[in-house]
């Protein structure tokens, strides 16, 4: 038997814009730097087929056939009804039976959340999963959640998600005591709405490193490692900012092909720009993931190219390896949290 | 009598980080541009007369003397009881009296909010009056509110923002048919919390040029000129975004700073990039305002230079000279409008 860990991960080789073409190249790319990833794609063999043969993809990956898949657009409770057996559901349903050690799709979010819920379910004491992703800020990265699983948030899916995005940030990013903020409109105290006050006192009562209320602009400043928030708050904020980088970097650009003055400074600069672009290159940080779940689940954007998929694939390896499983289960299981988890309750 | 309309606005000189001195500079920038411009300042005289005498104002400038002023940083609540008759009550005062047309303070953000509220009174009809900024995109600007007036958010309030911005947008930024969008997180209308998708029937029944639901990234595309949202939200998207264009430019800042090659290039690049980022100086966007009372009431930031001060300053005369209060009061009073109010109220 071999006494390395075991690395598979289902893919739903159907989901995303322009699948199953980016997947198949998006997994050959984390392959390359990963050459002990297996995989099983779930979806058409037909199409998967003569893309497995073009990115040379062979050993340590398998097909299971389905007609079946989600479309983007589709309405979840729709497609609970009408699409069974689809390649996200059997992708899942692999890890839920220990097939896979975790799963990775660029389908339909909606869908996908709730299916991901339905098989692989939620821990004991975890109310509700949520949507987490990385985003950059002048001192390294943090973590941002939740980003719309969950729009009305209660005190204690706010002290959940703080203790999943701790757990997160300690195992696989490897932060000893990662600092843990709560978003607000104020840092002091007696600011924002009654849930948010009473998630305060919770996580005051908590073993963790807890920096109190954070303010909208303190997320770039990298005052804390992890950005806990409801998922309605969340949603908005990653993707206004998102929206503000593209509009920066979109009149930073025409800037430089304005004039002969601009583009010889354009030119100048372009390994320095270019370099720059990559540092906030949001396919870098695609890969959103669930918490809360009882298996590895990531979701790639659906309109992510071949590249930005593989860094989806590199978050689920990350989070294996990390055992981040087990390590939060303990993590969840320990006395002190029980206990103000339970007073929330 | 003078045939001109008055211009005369009531100024908090003791509100704000930098206080009386960059108010009367702020002052004095904003009187070059608009020689017309009377205004009362409220607050120490002594600490005001030599101010006045070194920026040159003494024509239509008079100061009304109150050694009370509201420090930045005390409760709102702990300010209404111990700081009466302090500048900034003094000064609202003046506009109920209809001494002045106008208000700007760059003091105590929930003080101002609260006095504001109890001595100008919202409209008949408004329920809660809103935090609204204008915000830079790729087609020009928009604005934004609420931004943490109202943290928690019925349809009837966000309806409520939506016709105020509606007219904001008409009267003072000339917009003939201004587009009016929802943030959520999803396009689709069965998207978002419940008094989302309320509000999104009863502004579909308005006349009005309502495009439905928008996401965060809509914001910096252009896609409407008013983004109504909850305070919570919009207060966090607001800052968020502040804080993305912060970083990106510190970092591009760092970029060109960082070799021979980096200094050439920014060095040629400098009247380019000076341009760029004065089309991103948060300063040209200072300036909130309160919709919704009876009374034009301007808020400048707490640590807002004189240069931004005086962008303050002209938001306030944008405001007066569109004659806003009569023209939203007209707004407001339309049958069909008073009909969907009515039935959400």
């Amino acid at each position: 038997m071999n006494k390395k860990k075991r690395l598979h991960l289902a893919i739903d080789g159907m989901g995303g814009d322009s699948a199953p073409h980016v997947i198949v190249e998006g997994v050959a790319l984390a392959k390359e730097r990963v050459p002990s990833l297996s995989v099983t794609f779930f979806g058409d063999q037909e199409k998967l087929s003569p893309l497995l043969k073009k990115y040379k993809l062979s050993q340590g990956v398998e097909v299971v056939h389905t007609p079946v898949h989600i479309p983007q657009d589709m309405l979840p409770t729709q497609a609970l009804k009408e699409r069974q057996g689809s390649s996200m559901h059997l992708a899942l349903q692999a890890v839920r039976k220990g097939e896979a050690d975790g799963v990775v799709s660029a389908g339909n979010t909606g869908a996908y959340l709730i299916l991901s819920k339905l098989i692989l379910r939620t821990w004991d004491g975890i109310s509700r999963p949520t949507i987490v992703s990385t985003v950059p800020h002048e001192k390294g990265d943090c973590i941002l959640l939740d980003l719309g699983a969950n729009l009305q948030t209660s005190a204690q899916t706010l002290v959940e998600f703080a203790l999943m995005g701790e757990s997160f940030a300690r195992h696989v990013l490897f932060k000893s005591a990662p600092k843990i903020g709560l978003l607000n409109v104020g840092s002091e105290d007696v600011k924002g709405p009654p849930a948010l006050r009473k998630a305060y006192k919770a996580l005051k009562a908590l073993p963790i490193n807890f920096s109190g209320f954070i303010e909208g602009d303190d997320i770039t400043k990298g005052v804390v490692d992890v950005v806990v928030t409801d998922g309605f708050s969340g949603n908005l904020v990653l993707k206004a900012g998102e929206g503000v980088m593209r509009f920066v970097f979109q009149s930073l650009k025409e800037t430089f092909s304005r004039s002969w003055r601009g583009r010889l400074a354009g030119f100048l600069a372009r390994p320095l720009l270019q370099t720059l672009r990559l540092r906030f290159d949001p396919r870098c940080y695609n890969g959103a993931f669930w918490l809360g779940l009882q298996g590895v689940a990531v979701k790639s954007h659906g309109g992510a190219d071949a590249y930005a998929f593989s860094y989806a694939v590199d978050t689920a390896i990350d989070m294996i390896r990390a055992d981040l499983q087990n390590k939060m289960r303990e993590d969840l299981e320990k006395p002190e949290t029980q206990a103000v988890l339970g007073e929330l309750a």
